[in-house]
């Protein structure tokens, strides 16, 4: 235990624990966003992400690429509670010695995301580091009761995402191999890695329909974003199908891997996962052509469990994670 | 010039340049916290400071007073605008093998912090690094026109500060220089540096007088605070004394420095630096003990002028800066 060091999800919970005390704030720890009541059922909702250059941009990218990824990822939380950000502020941390060119393009990259998401930067701190550190903090507004939480799924629920998965798997191994130029009809996975997107304006469309149930961003997973529902919302889920994106497919044939391996234990995947009321389900799809149905929302202890040739498996809780 | 690199002021220029379109803010982004309208006149106040353990974490501070120290910079800043900080958001990168000592120790410092000044922490991001770093995010409430601003002196003006300077810079170079164990007397230089304190209880008292019309924190040092000032309310001010803590002049004494240089060029020092309404300083000055008084502001185009041996004297715009 000790050698290895501590994961990720160890030293949140450590965190948790010690901070968990005083009155009860309107979204858990554990969700993708704080929440803070402002005045008369308004909330104030906050969220800091840390792009750093060594585990967070890959081989390839550019540091304006980065700067705007670092954005896309505090925006994606947004998109996953319903609640469009106003302003972002930044941290930077940049190693010495600092070229203007550098800088340039890191604030361009950061212009540009939060104008994709009609947010706008207000302020921020720079550092002197070792490494590449861009942390990105964003704010906005929200009803009380009108953020989409990670533990509100219910029984019967309709299990669905927004996209299709395994890209982005599939373009950070294309990234950091060896062969160069990659395949054209490899394209659509890398680009998929340096050029991410939020799914803003569809959480903030799903947030109006009062249909979603639980919602979380993908960013850690498809795996890890459906346990962490079932384990908050104290359900199981069954999947019935899972979301491989086509030219994921390809990639996964020609290199020997599981296409849903691809899709699910992959992540900075910006897609949102979701839990929608099962009678309703049609009718948003309808509106929003782009959600598929994955599966369902069962009782249970928090499992994720799908079919595999006739027989129940659980979907492990592994994900992207750092510390491993 | 690009050999050297450029200085972190530099670089908050060029960010600067490239963010600052849109509709005018509450408070420009010079100022130490970002403001922006939330409803009804009501602002939220926002602030981001980024800890680095090589540049703001000396040798023989402990990482419960790094994490402790991370609050209070940014709370620092919330000082200096009379605005109670009601919420933390804290970053985290920590280089692995993570202990759990040392994320229950960071945790600790943080919890000792936040409850130091009322605020509480709400959540967070964990990741991988090559060096400590913490980025504590603060935000509050404020009334339009309840935040005391840099820019706002006038002709006239008293100019004070709420303690006196140069512990910090000598306890500094005590921490970093080779005697040990360091002589007693001098502990109160190192007690400073390994615990320093916001001074928060007084910037809201200040705020609440209407009669501050200008307002800085000292962390960049004390010249380079009054310079702020004198830039951005477009006027210059005259230092009549400099404020030097006893223990910083014995220490300049027995070390063949200058007291004053280490009172005005440190950094690192979270006293508050304010402009106040001539007529009003003797009576805020019977409620506020701490407060001294260093100067005048008068007109000028932002220059800080001393007087040295019956001359006026340009202070350098010289502070505690990394990337020099």
């Amino acid at each position: 235990m000790a050698k290895t060091g501590l994961t990720e999800r160890e030293i949140i919970g450590t965190f948790k624990r010690r901070f968990a005390s005083g009155p009860k704030l309107p979204l858990g720890f554990d969700d993708d966003v704080a929440a803070f009541p402002m005045s008369q059922g308004r909330l104030v909702v906050l969220k800091t992400d840390m792009l750093v250059g060594s585990t967070d941009v890959p081989r390839g990218m550019t540091l304006g690429q980065a700067a705007r990824k670092a954005v896309v990822a505090t925006v994606s939380d947004f998109a996953a509670k319903g609640v469009q950000p106003r302003g972002l502020l930044v941290s930077l941390g940049i190693p010495p010695p600092v070229r203007l060119s550098s800088v340039k393009e890191i604030a361009s990259g950061l212009k540009r995301g939060a104008s994709e998401y009609g947010c706008r930067i207000l302020g921020g701190d720079t550092s002197e580091t070792d490494e590449l550190v861009i942390d990105c903090i964003g704010f906005g507004f929200a009803e009380s009761g009108g953020i989409l939480r990670r533990d509100g799924a219910r029984l019967g629920d309709v299990v669905a995402v927004t996209g299709e998965f395994g890209k982005t798997s599939a373009g950070l191994r294309i990234l950091s191999g060896k062969k160069k130029p990659w395949p054209r009809r490899f394209s659509k996975l890398v680009y998929s890695v340096l050029h991410p997107a939020a799914r803003l304006e569809t959480g903030l469309k799903l947030a109006r329909t009062g249909f979603v149930n639980s919602s979380i961003d993908s960013s850690d997973g498809l795996a890890w974003s459906l346990h962490e529902i079932a384990r908050l919302s104290e359900v199981s889920i069954f999947l019935e199908e899972i979301p491989v994106a086509q030219e994921a497919k390809v990639f996964a044939r020609e290199n020997a891997l599981v296409p849903e391996e691809l899709a699910l234990f992959g992540g900075e995947e910006y897609e949102l996962v979701l839990t929608i009321k099962k009678d309703r389900f049609e009718s948003l799809k309808r509106k929003i052509p782009s959600l598929l149905r994955i599966g369902t929302v069962k009782s249970g202890l928090g499992d994720v469990i799908m079919d595999y040739r006739g027989k129940n498996r659980k979907v492990e809780p592994r994900g992207y994670e750092h510390f491993t």
